[in-house]
């Protein structure tokens, strides 16, 4: 598996995992009918960046790391979000994009790192999570709309760097 | 006191508020030498809305009021911000403002309100919220680089409507 940075040029390779994702509507907050061209831009314009992993020229999985909190004085805390194709779930995707994710935070001069929306039903993340090293931070009650379960507490999670 | 939305042409009126607020670098994670147009663009630009607090002609706060996230999935849920004239502090700015902005915010549909940065050594102001019926519900670890202490802890809060 290779993980690199891509351009927005290269984006709509990605594209349908991303959409695949958010028409689950079990793990983000995006309206499950959000458009290419808006994922595009929030994904990959600056100070967002997008990475995939690939093997063999398929795409596996994407994710974008940014400052959590564009310019000034919270700067230092980097946000990330992933997503896994769903053909490729279970072959430790997720798990590498974040060891990936933390090491070109680290490199980027970011301090930590904070997930402020990881869905609590979504359990195997959060695991996935705290095997990386993040703690639950916060708790927000109803704070999702769960396409099955409804209203669904959101978690707050953080790792230093 | 009255209290009421304004558009963005005058905001220029609560420009001086906002300036000196950020200036202090020890409540919001804004940079310092963040320009007038930034602000009124961040405080203005739908879906946010920004209301002043007023006695006299005088502009004593303002605040501004949006969905925590734009469209989908959590859009059920409120954040707001609230700045008071360092000349207007002691009189209740901040608490009218924020029960202004509870009944908004429910008129407009949300059915939650959630402050993501409320840094801790505002002790004032995490108790003002908490006697407006908020809670605790997060503390992200040295998430604000506060001008005078350092790395200070950044609270969640949050209420239901």
């Amino acid at each position: 598996m290779q993980i690199r940075q891509i351009d927005a040029g290269e984006f709509p390779r990605a594209w349908p995992i991303f959409r695949d994702v958010i028409a689950g509507g079990d793990t983000y907050s995006y309206p499950p009918d959000l458009s290419p061209e808006q994922a595009q831009a929030m994904w990959t314009d600056p100070p967002s960046r997008c990475f995939v992993a690939e093997r063999d020229g398929e795409v596996l999985g994407l994710y974008m790391l940014r400052p959590n909190h564009p310019r000034g004085l919270g700067d230092h805390v980097a946000n990330a979000g992933y997503m896994v194709s769903p053909a490729a779930r279970g072959q430790g995707v997720a798990s590498a994009m974040c060891e990936h994710s933390l090491q070109q935070a680290r490199e980027a001069g970011f301090v930590a790192m904070q997930y402020n929306y990881v869905v609590s039903s979504n359990e195997a993340a959060v695991r996935l999570w705290q095997r990386h090293g993040f703690a639950i931070v916060g708790r927000v009650p109803g704070a999702f709309r769960h396409a099955v379960h409804g209203p669904t507490d959101v978690l707050v999670m953080h790792r230093a760097l």
